[in-house]
């Protein structure tokens, strides 16, 4: 369902629902940032929790790490960020709007098919007006800001652009109290910022943002076989829960196209329906070699690199780099997700039924307890399962309005699981289950429900 | 054991072991924040999913949020922080070492039992000298940062200094999307950033650093039981997961001592064994009452309020803050678990055991597989129970050296569990398991581990 009006709606939907707020919404708004609602936060966590889960903590080969998101200026001089992490920079000189040069190009290419033959073809898109633009300049992506107390050069500090580097700069310390040798990787979860001159398309580019990063350190002669190992385990944690094959691809960005320091890189791309181009990039694998740990060891004096005491051998390792955005993944699955199918309403026609069809680990709320009635006899019993279930999962509790409602309330945000309490409740023990997906209900005793939803949320 | 000692040990056993490394080492390091190692990383996340299990899922009247840490300066202008948010700031006329003129004053106090006259009392903590200060100006507390493409006063951002305010702003969007009603709160666990002027006391007091914040929407007139609630709430909540409450205490915060906003704060403070004040604050509970929400109406022209349709009445929420440090905590957790005893070594004799007693939620690795010997017929069952038992929790992997001293090694980064594989293993398809805390051992079947770990992990 990724076409054009399903990202649309999908929009729509995360807005209402809760899921995204726009930044600072009431003093008009930021296009830095966005914030993450109720449903939002837990969808966010779900995908966090199940990469930890996959990647770090349910391997052998990987540990964790969370390193500063302000790091001393020096590792983004050693890094090659403050040099090189630009964009081309041009403006309007007639409405002295700027944007990214390399953008306006590929929204020419998408229009019409062809490369354009220098910039005086080019429209400005804000006021129209062709090929009156300055020439490219190259604008940091760095973020600014300043620490400290004295009023001098020594409080400039970067915030980072990207995870990496904080695992970077640790590599001898996690080998040493980690007692880690190659291959192994290092997994860390975060913020990070970018200048981005034109943020846009909801939550796909911001400047601020999170990532989900590995860098997995391997003998040189190793690389080309573990980039293979990270390109189909990260494609499989895609598919794993629930994206659609379909809409994801991989890329195998060519050399021209590559940061500076990679010697093959291949993105993953989801199919998200943006209007010009209908893919983008999800997350990338790329081998970073030994620049990264040579560059510091450079820099630093720190010998970055690795003895085998077995072989005698003493070596820069290779790295292999999987580097998911985060926000982009919700975005994915999100889209991924949307489904509309019809269902039977009350006055015997059918209604447009909205379904996320998340998968159970990532749904934000796992199961919906709904007391047919307002009254006290039922409203006791529910709230006690309800407190019950909250031990083990995010539930919601939902008692307003006509039942079939309430579905669609559930069902447009993926809740698996909608356990209705009605009067037979009180004689038989018992309440009504009923699947997101199949439409099935069954009847369950109440002493089971804690069981039947464990063996299949997952 | 929270002795200034421990505290010593505490810094020492993170250091060396990875809960805990200097941000950016290999280039002399920062003082402004600290990066988290594998095992501190993992004892942050399980620190955090408690509070979140505790606090936002396992209640009905609580939802979650995440906001973003580059907010527009409306809010902080609003909140009252770009005008208040700062600290008394003075220089040494000798040394030009810069101080906060009431930390000075505090650490007189410690030493002397009495308040200094005036300032000429005082001495550098630098350089020695007596009295010879600025007179104080007033810092602000907010780390600035640059946003955009224009080379324009747009551009400053503050980055947060807590993560409330994005909640407040967020008020009507949750109450609107999750259909809540106060009583009501909202929790977010995130970065924050502050420029102290002297950072210091390990993870204590950083300019980087996490919080966990619930901001509690009630009637104004509930707003004094609420508050006795949350007090309660969280003083079980670090009880409840082992810390030992002799090392835990309520200070109720004079109303000369409060913030502006406040009708009542008490902290809970923790016996960290700082040299000096032995007690540092952990957390604050206060009633910030109809402030923030009432200053973010003022300024914003956004009414943040309710409308209780049952009674017809419209008002501004009273909001009670229980405000979390996430690594203050973490600190604690650690500070408060950490023991000596004597355990017999191999040579008749007792070594002293360092053992983390940390709460079996809150333990970085939850066991230890641990082979009795190299070889391939031990190592092929002990990779497969530990890859079995990593579906489920961190687990640790070593055959390196004598099972004394891998026993050693777990006990000193509280490990709950040491799976041994011996040779028996072979014959009777069962492993011994060893309990941090009451030394015992006991043989468990080797299809029975994963659930003997899951009744004993809870």
């Amino acid at each position: 369902m990724a076409t054009e009006t399903a990202l649309d709606k999908v929009i729509s939907l995360a807005k209402r629902r809760g899921f995204v707020f726009q930044s600072g919404e009431i003093y008009g708004g930021s296009r830095s940032a966005w914030d993450y609602g109720p449903l939002g936060t837990e969808l966010k966590e779900n995908i966090k929790a199940e990469w930890w889960q996959t990647f770090v903590r349910g391997r052998g080969d990987m540990v964790g790490l969370d390193s500063a998101i302000i790091l001393p200026s020096a590792v983004w001089e050693a890094s090659g960020h403050v040099a090189t992490f630009t964009d081309p920079l041009v403006e309007c000189l007639q409405c002295h709007k700027r944007h990214r040069e390399d953008h306006l190009i590929e929204a020419f290419e998408d229009k019409h098919g062809r490369t354009p033959a220098d910039m005086s073809e080019v429209p400005c898109p804000d006021c129209g007006t062709k090929g009156k633009f300055t020439e490219p300049r190259a604008f940091s992506g760095l973020v600014k800001s300043y620490l400290g107390v004295l009023d001098d050069a020594s409080g400039l500090h970067y915030l980072r652009p990207e995870t990496a580097q904080g695992i970077f700069v640790n590599f001898n310390n996690v080998v040493t109290t980690a007692r880690k040798k190659p291959p192994f990787g290092i997994g860390q979860i975060g913020k990070a910022f970018r200048n981005e001159i034109t943020p846009g398309n909801f939550i796909f580019r911001t400047r601020e943002f999170e990532q989900m990063e590995i860098e997995f350190f391997t003998h040189p002669e190793d690389a080309g076989q573990w980039f293979d190992h990270w390109v189909e385990a990260c494609y499989s944690w895609f598919t794993d829960l629930g994206l659609n094959p379909d809409n994801l691809r991989k890329f195998d960005v060519p050399e021209e196209e590559r940061a500076h320091y990679s010697a093959g890189t291949i993105d993953l791309e989801y199919r998200f329906g943006f209007q010009g181009s209908e893919w983008g990039e999800l997350m990338g694998i790329a081998n970073r070699t030994d620049y990264d740990l040579g560059s510091h060891t450079k820099a630093s004096g720190a010998k970055l690199q690795y003895f085998d005491q077995g072989t005698g051998e003493r070596y820069t390792p290779y790295v292999i780099e999987p580097s998911f955005g985060l926000t982009r993944s919700m975005m994915a699955f999100l889209v991924d997700s949307y489904t509309e199918d019809e269902a039977p309403n009350t006055k015997g026609g059918v209604d447009v039924r909205t379904v996320l069809k998340l998968h159970p680990k990532l749904a934000p709320i796992k199961a919906a307890v709904l007391p047919l009635s307002k009254k006290s006899e039922l409203a006791e019993p529910s709230q006690k399962l309800a407190a019950e279930l909250r031990k083990h999962w995010n539930v919601d509790y939902d008692d307003a309005g006509a039942i079939g409602r309430r579905y669609r309330r559930q069902d447009e945000i993926g809740t698996p699981f909608c356990i209705t309490v009605d009067f037979d409740t009180l004689e038989d023990q018992a309440v009504t289950i009923r699947d997101r997906d199949e439409m099935t209900q069954e009847r369950v005793s109440l002493d089971q429900v804690t069981s039947y939803l464990a063996t299949r949320l997952i």
